[in-house]
């Protein structure tokens, strides 16, 4: 087993009830015996649902079967499982999510189409599916509303803590609750989703709304956060409103006055988890904050922020404490993005070490020493021709990253 | 220093000598004292000559000096030097460039703007210039037809072994020699060109049919290797023809049937010199050869080969001699191009692991777990749709890489 990472919380967070929400988790032997494999949520009637998946040409069949339930906005039940990707499959592998959707709507009394499935783990080996139908129904019995530490484990994979985020907020008078779990470590540069995360409210939102604000969310949690630049066949984020607070003033647009604070806090719970996943990250010994400002747009700057982000040499060099800043500027450099080479400027924890395309005159490479021998890399790029900005998250690439990976399946 | 490659033969290879050129090293002490770091080369009045260069935007000052010295297409001196890579360097940096220019001119008795300049190794640094201008009066009176071991060793970085690669072939009835140096160890993802190298002829060819077969000749050999996923700023391939070699029948156009031997002797030596600097490449212990075929175009398989050349977790699990094929899959999905998952498949070492979207029924792990082991891993895909094919060369991703990049600098 990888160490645990240095950012594992002490304990796992209080999340808040919501209402019309019951799950669970269960060690249904898929891969390794007497280990949590298996979640369960089951949401009240009238659960509305919104989704965003991985934009891999080899997406897996359970993300296959989400994209096509999606467009009628119902979920009644979210089945999850580790231990096994269920991608590359074929149509033994379709069938299973299939079997998988119709045993559990048998137990919730829905139809199979409102079962969102979703996998992770191995790619390529056979689903043994028959392990997760025995144990539905027993785990079924089990659901209570609180079991989120429980579900949050039976997520993971090379994960090293479960992962959960929660709030309260008003719509109106009237005090809602979101709640979210999610995994990942490896194989995480997300593309429109993340490997898996499920965020719950109480709320009553029409699923079109609520797929414009978790577009919008993800956009600036998952999509910014980067571990080794490797695209999971299985990412799936969704989130499901049962409605269940009490009644409150309806709400269609996303921009509505009533969702402010709504927006604001399920925008917080998203980039909580996402951040959550970069500090879990595979051997990761270093949280990376990587700012650009000054491009031409606000995807070009996550653009080079990815760049910079997914590099190997710079993350080589933060991994060995290395104020190597020159290889922020070839990684700026090959992001193929419009720049200005003698405007652009690099800080690094707040103190600039290049300006104007050159090193400062008297740059003093102690204090940026200082800084990257702790836990938390701030790198803050202005690359001098717009005013887009984004900021990503990564990790550090080690030894660890080597250790887990090179020996991932023995 | 990092371990000598498993890779590096036992000794620089026998290289033709190449009439019109002369070429030396010098220890100038640039970074580190008593080591080799200054290449010049000089060549005959009327050499022609043809360049690519890194795509990266913030290309560094050498680049930009020998992109405007191209159009010309004269040739007279190559002066390069390692343990600096003179990039972002400010208009100091420029001006080193001009002066080194300027002083080779003097020796060699020719216009600056026929010098062409390279430097690689720290990026960011300013260039201690005085040292290089000492260093090239004797340099230069030292300089013989046969140097070329010491000129590949002077421009090495994290190279552990000098790479030269030379033939002779005929033109018409003339027999001409084509020869030369490359290194690149890390910072490897050529982007029209790789870090650098410098290749001889003394064939007489214009300079515009010179780039043309340059141009063709890199878009197989160097643009189809990849290291590390990171391009560097200093990505410099020059190709001089001194046209010394004593007369033959004027060529003018790339398909000129007088011209088949020297393509292919080019392309070979390039092609040679390319796969060298992944056997070279940082930290590896398994020459990786991954072709994709059934792709809709040459530039879809070649973005598909690169996907898996680059995944940090394809590269692990070979060094790790993991046939973990799920994560080739995953890396086809996130190329983003265009394939039929149900027509997919993969063979390791020649054996199918993988056919129509899924395992193949029979697989049996024992024959791709032994070629794992060894240290040249063959990957061929096929992705279902069309004709195009490429075929691309990389290294693992191991502890080696790691220990050479957490701490480069110190």
């Amino acid at each position: 087993m990888a160490k645990t990472s240095p950012f594992a919380p002490d304990r796992f967070p209080e999340l808040p009830t919501v209402k019309g929400l019951r799950l669970g988790a269960a060690a249904a032997g898929i891969r390794y015996r007497d280990r949590l494999d298996l979640f369960l949520a089951e949401m009240a009637e009238g659960t509305t649902v919104a989704g965003v998946f991985t934009q891999s040409r080899t997406a897996s069949p359970p993300v296959a079967w989400c994209r096509r339930c999606l467009p009628a906005g119902r979920a009644r039940a979210i089945v999850a499982n580790s231990g096994n990707a269920n991608t590359f499959t074929g149509p033994e592998g379709r069938d299973a999510v299939a079997r998988t959707a119709g045993a559990a709507a048998g137990l919730v009394g829905c139809g199979a189409e409102e079962v969102f499935v979703a996998s992770t783990g191995v790619i390529g080996e056979p689903l043994p599916a028959p392990r997760i139908l025995d144990a539905l129904p027993p785990l079924h019995g089990r659901l209570r509303p609180d079991a989120w530490e429980e579900a949050a484990r039976a997520i993971m994979t090379t994960d090293t803590f479960p992962k959960g985020a929660g709030a309260t907020c008003r719509i109106g008078d009237t005090r809602v609750s979101i709640a979210g779990i999610a995994k990942g470590s490896g194989m995480i540069a997300p593309n429109m989703a993340t490997m898996l995360a499920f965020v719950f409210t109480d709320a009553r939102l029409p699923s079109g709304l609520l797929q414009k604000l978790l577009v919008r969310g993800c956009e600036r949690s998952f999509n910014c956060i980067t571990v080794d630049g490797d695209t999971s066949t299985s990412d799936t984020l969704l989130l499901c409103a049962t409605g269940a607070a009490g009644p409150h003033a309806p709400v269609e647009r996303p921009g509505d006055p009533a969702l402010r604070d709504f927006r604001r806090t399920l925008d917080s719970i998203l980039e909580d988890l996402a951040r959550q996943i970069v500090r879990d990250g595979e051997g990761a010994t270093k949280f990376v904050t990587i700012t650009v400002a000054g491009a031409a747009t606000r995807r070009a700057a996550r653009r080079i922020a990815m760049s910079v982000a997914n590099s190997p040499l710079v993350k080589t060099a933060i991994a060995g404490a290395d104020a190597n800043w020159g290889r922020i500027v070839m990684a700026v450099g090959k992001a193929e993005e419009r720049i200005d080479p003698d405007r652009l400027s690099i800080r690094i924890g707040g103190v600039v070490v290049a300006e104007n395309g050159a090193r400062r005159p008297d740059y003093d490479e102690a204090p940026v020493a200082a800084h990257m021998a702790g836990r938390e890399i701030d790198i803050d790029i202005d690359v001098g021709v717009g005013r887009g900005r984004a900021t990503v998250w990564t990790c550090d690439l080690g030894h660890g990253y080597v250790d887990i990976n090179a020996d991932y399946r023995t």
